[in-house]
């Protein structure tokens, strides 16, 4: 695992969120994508090496609207990037890590991603990030 | 804003957080330490520029005992590095955000802290943290 590479926070008004966390961080949304994958629309901002990623949900049955709808807005996910995705996700699980997906799978910001369950890491939802090449 | 410091991560048990975490980053506690005026023990790992802060509750009255009661184990706050924490104080003030403390105080890892009220941001706890020189 190299660094952080970015928080996900489940939001429900992704502009009025923009506005607030624009503030917060003093910088720029740099980037907003929809992975109709997932449902969800998301906007990207730098925080020095790191980012937040700031998560709506565009239907009901999104992963981003069951969270809410459970735990209230908040945050949602921390990705962690890696150089290789395949290495990494099969030495968690032989370090007995539940994973979510067999296969990297297409994600936000040009990247391909794993989750890892967070009942295998004290409730907390990690995604794993290798960027496309 | 210079960067993610650090999450940090509510856990019932420390010591076998520890053991996950250390096997999920493949990275050892390089630090642990007690916080008395928050009644919390922590242990901290690296991840490249930034770190993962486990938090596990000393007392019934903890915020942490308080946060994993209501919501479980997970994400408790993300903290960002800032040079001048006063400074920082000032202009999120300004712009609308509920900080938690008037003036910085001393929190872990030889840091000054302060925390921004959730609901200024979206559910999420954050915390200032400017190094102790």
């Amino acid at each position: 695992m190299n660094k952080i590479e970015h928080i996900g926070i489940a939001v429900n008004d992704l502009k009025k969120a923009v506005i607030t966390y624009e503030k917060l961080l003093n910088s720029p949304v740099y980037k907003t994508e929809e992975v109709a994958s997932e449902n969800v629309i998301t906007a990207f901002l730098q925080c020095g090496p790191n980012k937040i990623e700031l998560l709506e949900a565009t239907a009901i049955d999104s992963p981003i609207a069951q969270f809410i709808a459970k735990k209230g807005e908040g945050i949602h996910h921390i990705a962690f990037e890696v150089d290789d995705i395949v290495a990494e996700m099969a030495r968690l699980k032989k370090e007995g890590f539940v994973l979510l997906n067999d296969i990297p799978k297409h994600g936000a910001d040009n990247k391909w991603v794993c989750f890892v369950h967070p009942k295998s890491s004290n409730g907390v939802l990690v995604e794993l990030c290798q960027e496309i090449k």
